[in-house]
């Protein structure tokens, strides 16, 4: 009994970052977080990247192995509690999706890919949990292996967020491929940082900050080296960067570099860290910078507490977009509460009773006007393009990509070869979902002149019945019309509408 | 002399509708429109459009014959003081890109398809300059041969504009193609019309409206019969309506049919639009409508007017899309001031010194932002997005097709292949245009944190060289390097950029 108790209580995030694969595995005690396990292995996913090829064999073999160890210390905790995310190297490589696939059968869990933006987000969750509950703003810096993160905040709520196009395996590869530690090396890298940095700095610098705490493997690095040369006390200044630079320069060769404090594995990618990190003092004129461990994993934990506690952030995120694209939030509501009737009566013949299912078609239903603040014409299309670009604080890549796919098809001619990419269990399970979603829409057209009853609906496989109380249809000519024109567009994928009266 | 200023202060319209083509000419006497001319004739463009095909020879004859009569009266008119606008037809129709090349070949003047809430904009334009300058909303409705347009303004502004894929040509091929007229028939139609409506309804019914005018043939000619027939004196009714769909059920089929006061031309396509306007008058609870002569020539006319003395429409639909999307506008204003000075240096040279191509670097300048408000990550992708799908008041399709392609064009790799659609000097001109617009945003990459100075350009085909001031390239190291990146970029479609100091 104690052990299933702790079992459920108990919580995992996996961070398959560009440099490495992190895992945190903890209990939640009092509503605060208890690390039971934590484990890192220098993966290096992104070294070797073809831009063709994509992920290289070699980088597959250690990621895979990796995640069978993972994979062990999981068993038994419940998918609701579990988080995988995949950052920069598996937003951008061919072969991600196949690559993912594989991993996803080694872990147990999948993987969700989440953007710049979103890991911005959790980073500075992650770090904000390691300090003080301070007044003042602070700017969050993660030097990644494919991507820089950039995050000014106050307590607990990031104001600023970017993720830029720069990590320290990338850099490594683009400028110290030859790896030579020369001067001009140096100033390649810092000054493409800095061009990188262009686009952030003018407003970063007007928003202003208290102070500026570093977090991932570069800044620890950093921060013990500085400490171990006696440079500083471990905090980072740009004259003790500098004074790094001088020490690394002197090596003239990655083979003969060794520094105090810095495994082999980190040093052959440090060069580029550090000549970001000098470009970013920069740009951003920082003075000194102190290290946090807090970082993605830890700020995915407290983001799946809150998932778990009804403090999801993702439904401020559909408020938010309602908002700025001026949603008929009234119509938005009408078009959920009938669609989630019309689940409930048949989520479990039509096997849709996964909580995430619903959240979709919540989501989908609070979305499905978005478009309108483009134009009306064709604005299923404009909705689904704004949700499956925005950037959506709290979803993965693949959830944003579900709903924008819902709310494409909730009018009009059924887009039904868009759902191809998808498994064919998911697929099947998506095109339902769109299907309640079009019946709720179509409910609705009369945007609230007339009152609306659901239908009672049974679905089974391909066939969806719908019996409405008696006299309805007739008082309704024009739900009668809709459904007409609505059994030849299912129909033309195989589904059978019958509609009784 | 007295010939050639009347030449000069000559306007013309011609608007390609779906079921006629119109063609007014006037002068302005103290800003006023005085009218010297107007022929009309009924192409029937979109009869027997097939959906595959497009545009039936039978009808591209007859429109190419009646343009070239149109022709004749346009010789002498200055390009910028004539407008031919395609409306439904021209939007759908796939072969509309071919048939428009031999049109404008007959016409001598380019054809500009705009979009259904553009056509709604100009026809509120020109019913508005027919009616008394009173007080309150009214509602304006158009039936045409494709689309019908809805309007609520004010004095001269709208308020809402629509347009919905419903007309009287459209209406008698799928309703009445058999040519009977049967309560059936009508029915269909009838119900169609107003499935169409219930996206407008409520909405329109809760803005309301004093009275309600109605403009195009169908409008003319029901409140002709309805005076000829004595069923009311000229003003339109739901009644009247009734009584006029009778007498027309009694003739059983359109070859027997005659109204007195309609033409045989008009007749075929007449008992569609009498459904449609049946449907109206019930779906948003119409009493009375009255008949305006105004219409989309009239209104494009006084749009012409406007665009000829500062008072263009589309600089306020610029001015309104910055705010929506919260455009940075001194970052937009300065990369407009640098690309103009640009500009002036090699219009001559690159046979850039037509005003439009002055206003597509412009306008393009204003908005190449606007995507940031989706999110940063590929900014020019969803700007483009955003002005490509955008209701923008004024603007033809092909003008926002055009700064559409400039703003996807202004950062990282150019999307050469995407100007393949135009003829080949207009892709080696807005090649050039955005050649231009990059290094306006190239030179102000840095968003104010350093003064920018414009380089002496020289522009000759496939060449472009920049002369900076001595030592400012040195002083500006971050655009030293993103002119190198340029180079490489433009080098990849065969454009040689030399810079020198």
């Amino acid at each position: 009994m104690e052990q299933s108790v702790q079992a459920q209580t108990r919580l995992a995030a996996i961070d398959l970052g560009s440099n490495s694969f992190h895992m945190v595995v903890a209990r939640v005690v009092n509503g605060q977080i208890q690390v039971i396990d934590k484990r890192g292995e220098k993966v290096q996913l992104a070294q070797g990247l073809d831009p063709k090829q994509g992920i290289s064999e070699a980088a597959q073999e250690r990621a895979l192995a990796c995640l069978e160890r993972f994979g062990q210390h999981l068993r038994g905790i419940p998918r609701s509690h579990v988080t995988v995310l995949g950052t920069n190297t598996l937003r951008a490589a061919k072969n991600s999706r196949a690559f993912m696939q594989k991993a996803n059968e080694m872990l147990g869990f999948p993987i969700e890919v989440i953007s710049g933006i979103e890991e911005a987000r959790l980073v500075y969750l992650g770090v904000a949990h390691t300090l003080a509950d301070d007044e003042g703003k602070r700017l969050v810096i993660d030097i990644g292996g494919g991507s820089t993160e950039f995050i000014i905040g106050e307590r607990f709520a990031p104001i600023e967020l970017e993720s830029l196009h720069m990590g320290c395996v990338t850099f490594s590869d683009r400028y110290f491929s030859n790896g030579e530690l020369t001067e001009d090396n140096f100033r390649r890298a810092i000054n493409a940082a800095q061009s990188e940095l262009l686009s952030i700095q003018s407003r970063y610098q007007r928003l202003g900050w208290q102070n500026v705490v570093g977090s991932s493997g570069t800044m620890r690095a950093t921060s013990r080296v500085l400490q171990n040369y006696g440079l500083t006390d471990g905090e980072v200044t740009l004259e003790g960067l500098i004074g790094l630079k001088k020490i690394i320069l002197k090596a003239k060769h990655v083979n003969d570099l060794s520094l105090q404090g810095i495994n082999d594995q980190r040093l052959q990618v440090y060069p580029a860290g550090l000549a970001i990190l000098i470009a970013i003092f920069q740009s951003l004129r920082i003075e000194t910078l102190t290290y946090s461990d807090g970082a993605l994993r830890e700020g995915a934990l407290y983001d799946l507490i809150g998932r778990n506690t009804h403090e999801d952030v993702r439904e401020k995120t559909v408020d938010a977009m309602q908002a700025r694209f001026v949603v008929d939030i009234e119509q938005a509501e009408n078009v959920k509460t009938t669609a989630l009737k019309l689940l409930e009566q048949c989520a479990k013949s039509w096997k849709l009773n996964e909580p995430e299912y619903e959240e979709w078609l919540r989501w989908s239903a609070d979305l499905h006007e978005v478009g309108l603040a483009i134009a009306h014409n064709s604005y299923h299309k404009h909705g689904a393009y704004l949700i499956r670009y925005s950037d959506m604080h709290g979803f993965s890549n693949q959830t944003q990509y579900n709903i924008s796919l819902l709310v494409r098809s909730h009018r009009r001619k059924f887009p039904v070869s868009d759902y191809d990419y998808l498994p064919k269990r998911g697929r099947n399970i998506l095109i339902r979902i769109a299907i309640l979603l079009r019946l709720a829409v179509l409910l609705h057209h009369g945007r609230g002149i007339e009152d609306v009853v659901e239908p009672q609906i049974e679905a089974k496989k391909y066939q969806i019945k719908l019996t409405f109380p008696e006299g309805y249809l007739e008082n309704h000519p024009m739900t009668s019309l809709d459904l007409d024109s609505e059994k030849q567009y299912l129909d033309g994928f195989g589904y059978n509408l019958i509609v009784n009266s």
